[in-house]
């Protein structure tokens, strides 16, 4: 790929505009019975109406034979290498319930568990306490007090919480505490940068005071923390391709990564035709919209195969309000595949349609795995998309002389 | 591609099988009058019907139209980038032996050559002696003696032999003595780095000692040496993949490059039957199978189109073999394209191959480069075969949060 300080300095400002529809988790694999995958069992005439005018291929969004999370499926999305830049789970996990990050934020994952009378790791989940035990048990951590830092301590899930730090002078270069694995003691924070040291004494603090609170406490009578992380350091859209870029999407995460690389967010509160109604009433503002639909990936992650061709389904179906608005380069694709038979995130490339007047179309006639497989795009990087919606809103000028 | 480090951090144990068949030199080029390759040629009903259900590509060992070495062809296969994993041709040449290197040993590949009265080289393979009149030369030249180190003279074929220097603090940093070119003297040994200054030294003894033993023996009567190598500091496939690999290989230049990766090597002496006897017969003790055949390449190199042909059909009659084992996920391909039009190496892209369960089958219907060149995996680089092996395998865990 080339690098986004050469990308930053061939980008011009235009008044074209692309649309960016990501299905997450869209790839998958074929059923036993019929043989096709979801998207090719799903009726998509409106998708296969738009793959003709189109070029059509399949992406990897790390490299082949990577599975990737949610993060680096998406930065790749955006242009930013995955390999290079990376999201901490601290950080993950923050965005993935809305807390709001700064820079003097240290983030981390923590799970409540279970420690015997030798202090030894029975249970890394607590028996997956209840969401509402957790929330309980976070607002008592969240009372410990840390010299010179402010503590948040949210619930996310289950025996999943978040904690922050925030404060001047934070680092996140902690080892994890949680040995994922039973039998032992969990871990002392270790700065493994000198910078990181005061940190982790805090956290060990921190960690002294919730083991004194949750004593007694059983299943929950101890923590675990993991990922420690910062935001990254990452160029914005704008500075990289002087857009105006725009997110409309349902779930915290998206939203965080979004906001992350700089773009202005729309929350949603509804399905695929809520977020298109809230494309049009943006649309005339910004010249980048990343548009996110999420119950693909989380069909797929339930291995329910019916209701993941019922969401491909809702999109198709809703694909005329987005066309009408008539965006100079429409790009349909995934943030990763998520097969429902496997039941999770999966390597499989990624179909991906880009429709621009200027796109030299293949001769895929439908959007599906196998149709995109022999495409014209070929199969290229995930990254290689929004170089490539670039050029089809002709916002890039030449590279050299 | 991810850099190991990445990989050996998400890959796992698991009870998966993968084998990965290596026909040599498997791709080719169509033949004058009928416009078929060699593989196009063959009958080939089992891979074939394999090819239905596997997803088929076309792979790069190096970079698009650079002729791999079976250094390189090999170590882009096993997932090693051949641009950073380089085997010097001193250590190849000792693979290609059976010589096992220490690694206090710096190998280097050797000609005899033929000097003039004042010096200058005349030919610089001394009229292609017989391999006979080499080894009685080599058993010469390892009888000089060098302070502090041992000194192994091999012959290999032709003019052709080996040489290794085995000591404390030896170092491969010099300068080819052949140079490469008629009617100029041999250079001296040179060391590039201050290091390999004292093993330098002990080359230049041997040299003007092997010149006086030679002296007269017109038509080899001096030596060229080039290629001086030390064993490269090389991951094992066992750390990366956390795989417990083993090789099946008759020639030792694979069994070495095999064991160079951590693999345990199984001799074999005979055919791909025979391979697949031995692969069954250790089915139960590894997880990973590397199983090689030669005289695809044998047969491309001699231009022998019609015994390639054949050596394909082979390997072709024995799958079911392989079959009946009932691995998790086969690769079939080769190290490099060996055309027999060309009669040796090419830069050809390779067939590939890969079945599993979850490969998404694409609509290739036979094993060929024509019905490759649209198959679902697409052009590849060979170093992208190991992480979809362990992908399909399903030892690969999610990369990112």
């Amino acid at each position: 790929m080339v690098p986004l300080e050469e990308i930053k300095e061939i980008s011009i400002v235009s008044a074209s505009k692309i649309v960016m529809l990501v299905i997450d988790g869209l790839g998958g694999l074929p059923d036993a019975k019929a043989g096709r995958t979801e998207l090719e069992t799903a009726r998509t005439p409106n998708l296969n109406q738009l793959a003709k005018k189109s070029i059509c291929g399949l992406i990897d969004p790390v490299s082949p034979g990577i599975t990737p999370g949610s993060g680096p499926g998406h930065l790749a999305l955006f242009g930013y290498d995955p390999l290079k830049y990376s999201i901490g789970r601290g950080v993950l996990e923050a965005l993935g319930i809305g807390f709001e990050l700064t820079k003097n934020d240290v983030a981390a994952r923590g799970n409540f568990c279970i420690i015997d009378d030798n202090g030894l790791i029975t249970d890394r989940r607590a028996g997956r306490i209840t969401t509402e035990k957790c929330a309980e048990l976070c607002k008592l951590l969240g009372n410990i007090k840390l010299e010179g830092v402010e503590l948040f301590v949210w619930p996310v899930k289950e025996h999943r919480f978040m904690i922050t730090l925030r404060g001047k002078d934070l680092a996140a270069d902690i080892s994890d505490t949680d040995p994922q694995r039973l039998g032992v003691a969990p871990n002392v924070a270790i700065a493994v940068e000198p910078q990181a040291k005061q940190t982790a004494h805090l956290v060990n603090i921190f960690i002294n005071e919730a083991s004194k609170i949750l004593t007694g406490r059983h299943p929950a009578n101890m923590i675990l923390l993991r990922g420690f992380s910062k935001l990254p350091n990452i160029p914005t859209m704008a500075e990289i391709y002087k857009l105006t870029p725009a997110a409309i999407a349902v779930y915290p995460m998206y939203k965080g990564l979004a906001k992350l690389v700089g773009m202005k967010v729309f929350s949603v509160d509804g399905g695929i035709q809520e977020e298109l109604r809230v494309l049009a009433s943006c649309f005339d503002k910004h010249d980048f919209f990343y548009v996110h639909v999420k119950h693909a990936d989380s069909a797929g992650e339930d291995g329910d195969f019916s209701k993941k061709v019922r969401i491909i389904e809702e999109v198709d179906s809703a694909l005329p309000q987005l066309l009408n608005l008539k965006p100079d380069v429409i790009v349909v694709t995934g943030d990763h595949s998520t097969p429902a038979v496997l039941k999770g995130h999966s390597w499989h490339p990624v179909p991906v349609l880009l429709y621009s007047q200027y796109c030299r179309s293949d001769n895929a006639r439908e959007f599906s795995e196998s149709a995109c497989a022999t495409g014209g795009l070929g199969r290229l990087y995930s990254t290689d998309i929004m170089p490539l919606a670039m050029a089809n809103a002709l916002k890039l000028t030449k590279f050299g002389a």
